[in-house]
C-alpha cells in the first residue's frame, strides 16, 4: 500500500487529497481558495479540452473570447441571475492607480456580457443560429473550497447560443447534455444520470437547467455539467432582437452549458484507488510507461536497444526519429503515440531511480501501462506488461504491435466503465417514504429515488435535515403515479436524492 | 476597391480598424480597453496556439496554469518589477461580499507568483530543469488602447523556467527566441530582426529582455515577442533554491518568454491589404472556399456534385462523409482538411447571398484560396482557382489534388514572406548622425541604423524629440567601431531605431 496515501475506506477526503498530491496534480495556491494545476493535472485538462473542443466544432460551435471584466450593473439587469450571483462576486474597484467609477465584477459566467454583445450582433433570423463557445477562467468566492471540486477561480467552457425559436433553443439544450452524457460515459468513463433540476437547483437566471450527475466512490452525488434553456430571460434582459422570416421583431431564445475542470475531480473520485491515481486510457496523457532494467549502463542500453523495434512500430519511424532529436530531460524521453490527441509512450531513463521507484512514481500518476524489460527478455524474446488494474503479462515482444497495444487500452477502459456503472447502480435505492430517505442518509451515502413533487420550501427542510438535494429529476422515469413522500398527494415523477460536493 | 475598408494610403490607422470591422476579427466591449475576440478572430488565435504549443512541448515544455490573482505583497519583493507593473495594475479590493485584508492583484504577468510555487517544488539539482509554460489571460491598465495590439486584457503564453547554472538559462532565454523568430517568419511570414533590448527597454526584473521586432506595412516597428533571461533575480526574490551537484545550496536562475494575442494585430498589418484581410496559409483556419455558381437551385445542386469528387480527393472521403452527416448550419458546409490543425475548406451554399456578395465575403476574410465552379466548368471539367494575391488559373478540376493544392498554398506563403522581407528591407537605412536620423523620422517610418552606447537619459530624450526608441541592439552586427550618433564616442556596435506601436 502507498505509504503517502490513506486508503479510502479510513479517510475518503484525505485520500482524495493524498491521491492529488502524490501524482502532483495541483496545489493550493498562496491566494485563498485558489489552486495552482500541475503539469500533470493540466496535461489531464488538455486532454478533455481536446476531445471536448473536437465535440463541440463537430456540431458546429466556433471558439471566441469575451472580457474577464463585467460592468456591475450589468449583473443587475437579468433579477434571478444578479440574486444568484452578486454574493459570490470578486470586484474590481481600483485601476492604474485610480478608483474606478462603476466597479468591475471578475466574471463568476459570462452570459450577461456575451448577451450585450449579441443584441450587437443580431439583427435578422439569417444571423441564427449563433452557435459559440468560450473557454475561459472565471471566479466565484466561495467559502469553502477543495481542489478541482471547488475553487475561487477555475476553468472552464462556456457555450452560448441564440436561436430563433423555443423549439430550438431547447434542442440544443438537450443536444449539448447529450454531448457532455457521452463525453462524460465515453470517454471519462463515468457513467452519469441526465434529468433536469428543479426550480430551487437550476442555474439563476434560466428557465429549466439540465444535467449530468455522477457518483463518487464514497456514494456523494457530483454536478459534472449543465446545460440550459434561458428562455428569452437574458434575451429581454439585453434586448437580443431579431427581425424574423415572418418579418416581426423578436427576443431571440438563448442557451449556455458548461464543464469545468471539477471534472479532472470526478476523475480522480470515480476511478482511482488505495495506490494512487487511475485514469482511463482515453484521457490519459502518458499511455504507457517504458521502464528497462538492468544493473549496469551498458546492460541498460542493451536493453533499450532491444525495445527501440517495438517503440518505432508502436509511434512510428518519424515521432521516434523526432524524439531522439529533441532537446531537453534525455532521461525521460516521450514519444507520441498519437499527434492528435498528443497522447506519448514515455522511456523512464533516470538514472537516480530505481525501477521499484519507477513503478510507484508511475502507479500514483494513473499511467495505464507499464512495461518491464530486463535482460533476460533480451534473451527470451519477451515483454513483461502490466496493466494500473493489476492484470500482468509476459508476451513476445514481437506481438505488441498498435493493434494490441490499442486492444489492451480499450479493455482497460471499458472495466473501468463496467466497475463505476455496476459500483453506481448497487449504490441507487428506492424508497417510499421520508423516513426510509432520512434512515438511509443517517447511514449511508448513494442516489435515492422517490416520488416527489418539487418545492423549494420542502427542499430547504430536507437539506437541511439530511443534507440531501434533489439532485436531477431524471429522464429515465417508471411512468404512473405514486404518493409524494413528504405531501402524499400523487406524484407523477420520481426525483433523485444524494448528498452533493 | 472595398468600399468598407479605408485605403493604407489614405490613413493606415482608420485602415486597420476597418480591416478587422469587415473581417468581424474583433469588437470592443463594453469594458473601456477590453476586446471582444470574435470566432473569425479567435481562430486565428487558435491556429497559432496549436503551432507554438507544438514547438514548446517539442522543446521539452509542458503546461500548467497558476492564479489569477496575485497577492499585492508578492509584486513588492522584486523591486524594479513592482515599479513597473504596479502602475498598470487592476487591483480585487473586494470578494463575497466582503472588504478583503489583502487587495489582490489581476496577473500582469506571472513571475512572482510562479516564483513563489517554484520555491516550493524546487530543492535540487535533480528537480532541474523545470519547463513550464501557462496559456492565459493578463491585465494591463493601459491609457491607450488599440484591438490586439494594446488592450486592458489580453491572451497570451507565458513561459517559466528555472535551471542550474547560468549558462542553461542564457541558452534558454535564447532557444526560446529561436523559437519565436522561426514560428513569425516560418508560420505568420512576417521577417523579425533579433536582437536584445537596451536596459531602459528591458522587462521589469530581468537581466537581460532578448526580442523580435517585425515591420508594419507603415513602416512603424512591432515587437512581437519577448525572451528574458532572468539570472537570479526572481529566484532571489522568492527564495528558490536548490542543493547543486556540488551539494552547495544555491539560488535557481530563471527566465520568462511570451508572445500574446498582439501576433494577431501584427499578422493583419503585415500582409493585408485595401481589400481586407490576408492570411498566410499556415495560419488560415479556411484555406479555401468553394462557390458554386448556378442560376437554379437545382443547377447549383449539379455543380455540387460535380465538385464533389474532387472535394473527397482533397478532404478524404472519411471527413467528406462526416462533413455531411454533420448538424448545424447546411448552408455553409466545412470540412477538415487537415485534422492535426483543424484548417477546412468551405463549401459556401447560401442562398442569400450572390457569388459577388461571397467573393467579397471571403475575401475580405483572408481566405487564400477561391475556389469558382459552374455549369461551364461541369461541361468543360474545369475549375477557376483564385490566390487572395490576386493570380487566377482555369485549372482541370482532374488535376486538383493534395499535391497541387498544398503547392498553391506553399506559394502564396512563400509570396507573403518574400513580399514582406523586400518591403523590410527597404525601409531600413543607415545614418551617422543624430540629424540624419531626426531628419529621417521627420518625414518616414521604418527601421534606422547607427552606432550608439545605450542610455537611459539619451534614449529618453531621443524618444521625446523623435518619438523614436532603440527597438534592439541587432545580433547582426557590421564589428569594428564608429562615432556614437550622440556623443561621438567609440561605439562597437550599432542599434535599430523605430517607431513602435
Amino acid at each position: 500500500m502507498a505509504k503517502n496515501i490513506k486508503p479510502r475506506n479510513e479517510d475518503y477526503s484525505e485520500w482524495y487529497l493524498n491521491v492529488i498530491a502524490a501524482a502532483q496534480l495541483a496545489d493550493y495556491a498562496p491566494v485563498r481558495g485558489c489552486m495552482v494545476i500541475r503539469p500533470t493535472g493540466y496535461a489531464i485538462w488538455e486532454s478533455m479540452q481536446k476531445e471536448l473542443d473536437r465535440r463541440f466544432k463537430e456540431l458546429g460551435h466556433v471558439n471566441a473570447y469575451f472580457p474577464l471584466f463585467i460592468p456591475e450593473s450589468f449583473l443587475r439587469k437579468e433579477a434571478e441571475h444578479v440574486e444568484g450571483f452578486a454574493p459570490e462576486c470578486a470586484v474590481v474597484t481600483h485601476g492604474g492607480g485610480e478608483k474606478l467609477e462603476e466597479p468591475l465584477v471578475v466574471r463568476p459566467t459570462s452570459e450577461t456580457i456575451i448577451g450585450h454583445m449579441y443584441a450587437d450582433w443580431i439583427h435578422s433570423w439569417r444571423d441564427l443560429p449563433v452557435l459559440i463557445n468560450q473557454w475561459a477562467n472565471v471566479v466565484r468566492w466561495e467559502k469553502r473550497t477543495r481542489l478541482f471540486l471547488r475553487t475561487m477561480e477555475f476553468l472552464w467552457q462556456e457555450g452560448h447560443t441564440a436561436h430563433e425559436s423555443a423549439e430550438e433553443a431547447e434542442q440544443e439544450t438537450l443536444r449539448m447534455l447529450e454531448c457532455y452524457r457521452s463525453f462524460a460515459e465515453d470517454f471519462l468513463a463515468v457513467p452519469v444520470m441526465t434529468g433536469v433540476k428543479t426550480d430551487s437547483e437550476k442555474f439563476a437566471g434560466a428557465l429549466r437547467t439540465y444535467c449530468i450527475e455522477g457518483m463518487m466512490q464514497d456514494g456523494k452525488a457530483l454536478q459534472m455539467g449543465t446545460s440550459h434553456n434561458l428562455g428569452q430571460n437574458f434575451a429581454r434582459a439585453f434586448d437580443i432582437k431579431f427581425e424574423g422570416r415572418d418579418q416581426v421583431v423578436q427576443n431571440a431564445w438563448t442557451t449556455s452549458w458548461g464543464v469545468s475542470t471539477r471534472l479532472i475531480g470526478a476523475l480522480i473520485m470515480a476511478h482511482s484507488d488505495d495506490e494512487g491515481l487511475v485514469l482511463p486510457p482515453k484521457v490519459a496523457p502518458v499511455l504507457a510507461v517504458v521502464i528497462p532494467i538492468g544493473k549496469s549502463d551498458e546492460e541498460k542500453k542493451k536493453v533499450v536497444e532491444y525495445f527501440n523495434p517495438v517503440l518505432r512500430r508502436l509511434a512510428g519511424d518519424a515521432e521516434v526519429d523526432a524524439a531522439s532529436a529533441r532537446l531537453g530531460n534525455d532521461q525521460l524521453s516521450a514519444v507520441f503515440y498519437n499527434n492528435l490527441t498528443g497522447q506519448q509512450i514515455v522511456v523512464d531513463m533516470r538514472d537516480q531511480m530505481r525501477p521499484g521507484e519507477k513503478h510507484y512514481y508511475w502507479e500514483q500518476r494513473g499511467v495505464p501501462l507499464r512495461i518491464e524489460i530486463g535482460p533476460r527478455d533480451v534473451e527470451s524474446g519477451t515483454a513483461v506488461i502490466k496493466s494500473r488494474l493489476g492484470d500482468k503479462d509476459v508476451i513476445n515482444a514481437a506481438d505488441l504491435d498498435r493493434n494490441s497495444f490499442d486492444s489492451r487500452l480499450a479493455a482497460i477502459q471499458d472495466a473501468l466503465f463496467r466497475r463505476a456503472v455496476e459500483f453506481r447502480n448497487a449504490n441507487v435505492v428506492d424508497v417510499a417514504s421520508y423516513d426510509e430517505l432520512k434512515a438511509f442518509f443517517a447511514g449511508s451515502r448513494g442516489f435515492v429515488r422517490c416520488r416527489f413533487n418539487p418545492d423549494r420550501a420542502v427542499e430547504a427542510r430536507i437539506k437541511e435535515e439530511t443534507k440531501a438535494t434533489v439532485r436531477c429529476i431524471p429522464f429515465d422515469q417508471p411512468g404512473g403515479t405514486g404518493p409524494d413522500i413528504i405531501s402524499g398527494k400523487p406524484a407523477d415523477r420520481v426525483v433523485v436524492f444524494g448528498i452533493g460536493y
